[in-house]
C-alpha cells in the first residue's frame, strides 16, 4: 500500500478508459496523435499533461509508447471481507518476488473463479503496474488481502475449516490423484526457495507435479495454474 | 539464428560456468569482485574484459549485476532431426512474441518429458538471453526447431501420424475431458490471437480451458502448462 501507480502503454489505457476506472490525471508525448484514446480521455475530462519523450522516460523506464496514466492505488480487501464473501477456493501466495509471476497468477485466479488471493505484506511483491499489465485486466476482478503474518491467517482459515494445500517438490503426493476437498487454501510458494518452512509445516497436506526432466521446478505462475484448474475439476 | 547472444547476470553466470557450456568471453564491471565466479571463469581459460559500468550498459540495458558473458548462438534442431528422436509429444508455438512466455515454456515442456518445440520463423520470439534466463537452465535439454511454413510443417506430422491438436476458446471440447491419443503436437496460439485461422484449420481438434471468470483468456505459458500436464496424464 503506499505504491504511486503509474501505469502506461495504449492498450492498459484504452482498457481502463473504456471501463470507466478512475484515471487522476494522463501524462501523453506531445506529438501522441492516437485518436481513440484522445477522444476518450476528453470525454472523460481526464487533465491531460504534456511532456518531451525524456520526460515521459523518466517517469516511466518501460515501453510507454506516449501515453502515462496516474491512476489511484490498488485497493486491497480486508482479510475479514475475503473470508466473509468466498465460495471457499483461496490462493495464498508465500512470498512471491516476481510482479510478471503475480500477474499471471492473478489472470488463472480471476478465469478459474478463485474467490480471492491473499500476500504477505513484507518481502513480498505488491500490486504495481507490472502486476496490473500482466494481469491483463484480471486485477480489477480479484480480490487480495495483504496480511501482516501469514502463519497467523492459515490457524485463522483453519478455525474456519479451510484445507491448506501447499505444493512442494519432497512429497510423493501428486497433485492429480490428491482428493481435494473444500473449502482449500491452495499455498505457492517462492519462486526459489519454495514455501517457507513455518507455513509448510501448518499446511494439512502437501501435493507435487511431478517433473520428469532435469530441471526441478516449473515457473511460479505456470505451477499455479496447473494445480488451480487440477482442483476446480473437484468443484461443484 | 544469427542472434547475438549475450546474456548476463551472477546466477546465468555460474550456471553456464557449472554446467561448462562454451563461453567466448566475459564482460565485467571493473569492481567485479564474486570470487566463485572469478575463480571458475580462470580454471576455465575464458578472456576477461574489464569495462566501466555504463560501458556494461550499453551492451546489455538489463540488471547485468556487473557481468556479461558473450556466447554461442543457440543451436536450433532441424525438423527432420526432432522427428526421428521423438517419442510423441511436440509443442507448437503459432507466432508467439514474449520471451519471458517462450522461456516458461520451454521451462515447463522440459519437466513435463516433452520431446520438442517447434517455431516459426518469421513474426515469432526467437532464443534469445531472455528466453535463456527465464527457462533457468531448461534450454539446453530442449530441442527446438525453427521452421519456415508451420501449415507445411503440420502437414507432414500429420503424415508421420501425428494428431494435431489446438487450444481454443471457440470450441466446446473440454481439455480435461478428451482423449488424447498419441503422437500429439499441441499448437499454443499468439498473446494476443491465438492461432491464426490456417493452422487451426488444419488441427485434427481443438481443445479449450473453461473459463468462468469475466477475463476470457489465460497467460500463454499458464495455459501450455495446463495443457501439457494434462495430456501427460494419458502418456505412458
Amino acid at each position: 500500500m503506499g505504491y504511486k501507480m503509474n501505469v502506461s502503454g495504449k492498450n492498459v489505457a484504452l482498457e481502463l478508459l473504456n471501463k470507466k476506472e478512475r484515471i487522476n490525471k494522463a501524462y501523453l508525448y506531445n506529438d501522441f496523435s492516437d485518436q481513440n484514446i484522445l477522444k476518450e480521455l476528453q470525454k472523460q475530462k481526464i487533465s491531460i499533461i504534456y511532456k518531451s519523450k525524456d520526460e515521459l522516460s523518466r517517469i516511466d523506464k518501460g515501453n510507454h509508447q506516449g501515453i502515462i496514466l496516474d491512476i489511484p492505488d490498488f485497493e486491497y480487501t480486508h482479510f475479514e471481507d475475503l473470508i466473509n464473501t468466498t465460495n471457499g477456493f483461496i490462493v495464498i501466495l508465500d512470498h512471491l518476488e516476481d510482479p510478471h509471476n503475480l500477474g499471471a497468477i492473478i489472470r488463472t485466479c480471476e478465469a478459474a473463479n478463485v474467490d480471492g488471493i491473499i500476500i504477505p505484506k513484507d518481502r513480498s511483491v505488491e500490486i504495481n503496474s507490472t502486476v496490473m499489465k500482466t494481469s491483463s485486466g484480471a486485477l480489477s476482478n480479484m480480490k487480495i488481502s495483504m496480511v501482516t503474518n501469514l502463519s497467523n491467517t492459515i490457524k485463522k482459515l483453519q478455525s474456519d475449516g479451510y484445507w491448506i494445500i501447499g505444493t512442494a517438490m519432497e512429497t510423493q503426493e501428486d497433485y492429480s490423484s490428491f482428493k481435494y476437498s473444500f473449502p482449500i487454501a491452495l499455498v505457492i510458494g517462492n519462486e526459489g526457495n519454495g514455501i517457507s518452512r513455518l507455513v509448510k509445516e501448518s499446511c494439512d497436506a502437501l501435493v507435487n507435479i511431478p517433473m520428469k526432466g532435469k530441471v526441478n521446478s516449473l515457473n511460479a505462475s505456470v505451477a499455479t495454474g496447473i494445480v488451480v484448474y487440477e482442483i476446480i475439476k473437484n468443484r461443484k
